[in-house]
């Protein structure tokens, strides 16, 4: 069967799909676009309920259940171009706290209110290149399978364990296990590299717009701040990430200094 | 006047200026939307030339030559939605290796062949954040006016003295005033935090999809990774950029580790 007409049902139920967060949390499904992509939730489990693939674009996919689409279809229900003609609905798994397999002294993100799923996106893809533990969201405005979040992580959604719950949940679940909170924020901070972060280690970023809320500047262990020597005044949030990760990466590896 | 058709002259030039790099490349010209971006430009001494603001999103803009258009109007001439309804023309400044104001060991970012414009912003708006010198770009497949450019960099495209040229060019102007260089590549590498950035020193990236070409490779006085303790295999380019700055950063910073 090959569909060629945007008006039918799978079609519509792919951009519903696409388009809407209530839906993707009615049905407990999300669509994955990119045959890397779609690899990395198959690697990591995930169940994959159908593949739609345009034939103009792409090679044959074996053992999945397959739906060829025609060009303009594929377009149609595409988040964005340049997909290699390969995505899927895959079905979403919700992880809570009490699920994270955690590694001794382990490294965590926590992100609080974030708005941008790209941002998100790209934190988790700078959380799986550091090897951090987990990503926690928390009170998140966006969903975690939005499909500008899991197009701008090439695939970390699936490889990083993603949390999404409430800030004080977060906060108490951090404390029981000894993990400090390292807060970012410009005001009374020490600089991050003065901070350690070898032991177990929670790093929480607000947004861009307003920060942190007080609830987690009073729980902080510590805050830390990236010092800003240029003429403009913020860094992006999924960068600040990265910069502070990989410095709890190089305590970690145990170098000296030159 | 209030400009109120997409048929103006006015209007059609915007749109020329935003869509192609020839046009901008001809006139000397580029477009800048957002108001703190325009403040950016009017700081570094840049020409304004034209503004035109949209009335019902914008306030008053003093002491510039501004043109008032309707909505519709300035939503045709927007490159993206947001921008507070400020937008100009400005006279672009071509700047050369021999212009850059260099202090002592200088830090500056190099970039091969980048294609993506918004790559590039990012990297501008973090060589702001590290207080790099310069961004050199080398062989360029984009312009250094492109909008998607501009917008990403949020004015660190005004702020970073930032300049075009070939790869050798750029090579025998590092090696002649004793700049070392750091090519960031995954083979025959050095972990980057091993490698002393104290010095005058330029962090070289190549592209996300090919990496860096041989020239690089062989003038390079080390090269340095990052290492990936993840799953996927990249960080983004500006990510990369933003780590190895501040570790310089850092490294300048005389602090001892904890």
């Amino acid at each position: 069967m090959v569909i060629s007409s945007v008006q039918n049902p799978h079609v519509k139920a792919v951009l519903a799909l696409q388009q809407k967060s209530a839906e993707r949390r009615r049905t407990g499904l999300f669509v994955v676009e990119g045959r890397r992509e779609l690899e990395h939730c198959v690697e990591m489990g995930l169940e994959v309920k159908e593949v739609y693939v345009c034939r103009e674009i792409a090679k044959e996919m074996e053992g999945m259940n397959v739906t060829e689409v025609t060009k303009d279809v594929y377009e149609k229900m595409a988040y964005r171009g340049g997909t290699e003609g390969v995505m899927a609905v895959v079905k979403s798994e919700e992880k809570r706290l009490e699920d994270l397999e955690l590694r001794e002294n382990p490294l965590i993100v926590v992100v609080e209110r974030v708005e941008k799923p790209g941002n998100l996106g790209a934190i988790l893809r700078s959380a799986d290149a550091a090897g951090a533990d987990a990503v926690v969201v928390c009170d998140p405005l966006t969903d975690l399978w939005n499909p500008n979040l899991i197009r701008s992580s090439i695939g970390a959604a699936f490889t990083v364990p993603c949390v999404a719950c409430g800030s004080e949940e977060c906060i108490q679940f951090l404390k029981t296990r000894g993990i400090q909170i390292l807060t970012a924020q410009l005001q009374d901070s020490e600089l991050y590299y003065d901070t350690d972060m070898r032991r177990g280690t929670a790093i929480v970023m607000g947004t861009e717009a307003t920060g942190l809320t007080d609830v987690w500047r009073q729980a902080a262990d510590a805050h830390i701040r990236i010092p800003m020597l240029g003429r403009l005044d913020s860094l992006n949030v999924s960068v600040s990430a990265a910069i502070l990760l990989y410095e709890a990466v190089r305590q970690r590896s145990g170098t000296r200094e030159g």
